[in-house]
């Protein structure tokens, strides 16, 4: 399979840190299918927090020993696997890094939704804990290997905040006029300044840091993706067996605001907007993330360069216009109800995503893709759904309470 | 003692974390001095440190028992004190603040060598975990605590990094001009960006973007110091007893710029500058150190204002012209060594502190002070100094070299 693709591409091998999460997953598949040799570290915590929030993916995921198994009987390639806590286990994450010696490393392994960093103390400490060791050790790892080794992270859109004043978000680095002493205006680029929303957020903004300091003293080769929201589930790779499908989270905590409003439509519930819905985001399909990750991976930075960023994202919605949209498919309601974040209740949202658009990508729009998302996953995996693990119960602050809307009797499949 | 000074201050319960280092026990003799309720917190790390490290202080400082004892002996006050890993004993930290009410708490309890932070990926990696997780246990427990508590930070004037272009290096924060999507220019207030020397460095910069998330989010009063290099080893109140006396680092990793040229001057070893000497940097006497914590806490802000930044410095030097300085007052040699940092061989530094000057500080300089420190100190104990423990070892790349001079015979005393 493949054969065209595995023309176009010199063959690498890339160590996926994360794949056994719902972006590291599709994207080990479709870096696998075109070529690449790919290693999968995971500690599995993903589907550990499954357990702790007594959740579980609406799609029946299948453990990581079949998933491989079923992927080489399907294409006929191997792909590796460690299970390794990379935050907490050095040692072990250097000695693969030194025994694979790849040429590239994708990093999903941080702690990735923003409720769930916000739900208590002791997750706040999780999650800054967990990805600022994660990133570290993976860094200090690159430069004690001695190797050339492209690392790939999955950053976010979110790191920006959403209070723009009308500029257009440019990716990663801004323009600036300062003043100098003598009253010269003179013009320097900087990082974005972050305005993170979230304690996941902030630690997203703090990798940064992370990656401007090893590129600057170890000319590390660093491309930060700053990813919208994603959705869809499956892609290519995934529909070729169903035990292959991808996680689809529609809890409060790690289910997306797309996946939930298609839920709650699915189960016949009102579909609930925080707020006014007036929040501007932005989004991207699966199938453009596995794309988008493997351009980047086709196209590193040269040891001279400095961290490359690019926004992963390809159309913005407001949020309330989605719940519309998912409206309009299946003949749901909408319901308002009190935003358990802190944030700005309308938002306008301009990005930049030039970079990507460049290289050829060609995105997979909400307006045609989301029926089949409503068809072939929300409904047709309805009948597993905990329908008490929708709304979303993870405040902001202590003084919030979460938007927890009256469920009628009727509202109820 | 010190009734003049009790009239002026309201008395409040201070929390100071990492109270037995080098900036940390005299800011709390000074504290309990004029009249506040102290209480240390303090894992001895840097104790240990220097157990590991096998240099230990030039100044003989006794242990936490003794000091404690001897204070109150001489002041008539107590302190308390409990030994608690705060980035590892969450919730011994947070008992602690709910059994003890402070109005404030003064963190001082990182990792604070950029030479240590860069010896080894193990000390990245302690750098890292302990000043992240130290930081934000800190920041989780004040919210879980649900008191209002002012937090007072010592960060670091090289969260800036030392090349300015031209500017005047603001007190946190910097004024841009962005240009909107319509060609508009706007003004914005943005953190100043940073761009770190070192990983420890980095923590600084990272703990800089957790206070001001918990300030957006939880409105949580912070006011961040960023610090110049510290000189001097003695105050007002650590010359009571020479029980009472304060570290004097002289090694390659923990002793500063000046007092390692003090320590070669005093055990007549040529004064070894990295590189040209052209570096410029901030500096600030210790007892200039606690007088500016002591107005940082009497001046806190109000739960409505974003995060305070305070330059604690006030002069600039150039390193040659210190190594100078220190010849003239002792007749030792220069010596011109490689630079073991990855830096710029000279900058320019030109720094704002005006908002402490505002408050009435009135600063000790070098020029007056400096001698003191080479009697009292450097001479005075020069037969408790290790030799070979003077030189900074520490590279910040694997291809860089320690810039050791060659030592001979007749250089030493």
């Amino acid at each position: 399979m493949n054969s065209e693709n595995k023309h176009l591409t010199s063959d690498k091998k890339i160590i996926v840190l994360g794949g056994d999460g719902f972006c590291g997953w599709p994207t080990s598949l479709h870096l696998s299918s075109v070529g690449h040799d790919v290693i999968i570290i995971d500690n599995l915590s993903r589907r550990n927090i499954d357990n702790e929030l007594e959740a579980e993916s609406l799609t029946p995921i299948q453990p990581m020993g079949t998933r491989l198994r079923v992927w080489e009987e399907v294409s006929g390639k191997k792909i590796g696997f460690y299970n390794i806590n990379i935050a907490d286990d050095y040692d072990a994450l250097l000695k693969v890094i030194t025994d694979e010696q790849p040429d590239a490393i994708i990093h999903f392994a941080e702690q990735r939704s923003a409720p769930y960093s916000m739900k208590s103390s002791k997750n706040k400490r999780y999650t800054v804990s967990n990805n600022m060791n994660a990133t570290n050790n993976v860094l200090c790892a690159m430069v004690e290997s001695g190797l050339d080794i492209h690392l790939v992270h999955l950053g976010t859109m979110g790191v920006y905040g959403y209070g723009t004043a009308g500029m257009k978000i440019p990716e990663g680095y801004l323009d600036i006029e300062v003043e100098t002493e003598t009253g010269d205006k003179i013009e320097q680029q900087i990082l974005y300044p972050t305005n993170p929303g979230s304690v996941y957020h902030m630690t997203k903004s703090q990798d940064q840091l992370l990656f401007q300091y090893y590129n600057k003293n170890d000319s590390l080769r660093i491309t930060d993706l700053h990813q919208g929201i994603v959705w869809g589930t499956n892609t290519k790779e995934t529909k070729l067996d169903e035990r292959l499908i991808n996680r689809f989270d529609y809890d409060g905590d790690y289910g997306t605001v797309l996946n939930r409003f298609l839920m709650q439509a699915a189960v016949g519930h009102p579909i609930t907007v925080h707020g006014t819905g007036g929040q501007t985001r932005a989004f991207i399909h699966i199938q453009d993330t596995v794309r988008c990750i493997q351009l980047a991976i086709e196209n590193p930075p040269t040891r001279e360069e400095r961290v490359m960023i690019f926004n992963q994202m390809t159309e913005t919605h407001r949020v309330v216009d989605l719940a519309k949209l998912i409206g309009k498919l299946t003949q749901a309601e909408i319901a308002y109800v009190s935003n358990p974040r802190k944030e700005a209740a309308e938002n306008e949202l301009h990005v930049k995503n030039d970079l990507f658009l460049s290289k050829g990508l060609e995105p997979i729009t909400l307006d045609e893709g989301l029926l089949q998302e409503v068809t072939n996953i929300a409904k047709k995996y309805a009948h597993r759904a905990d329908q008490t693990k929708i709304p979303a119960t993870s405040t902001w602050t202590q003084e919030q309470q979460p938007g927890i809307p009256e469920v009628r009797e009727k509202d109820l499949v």
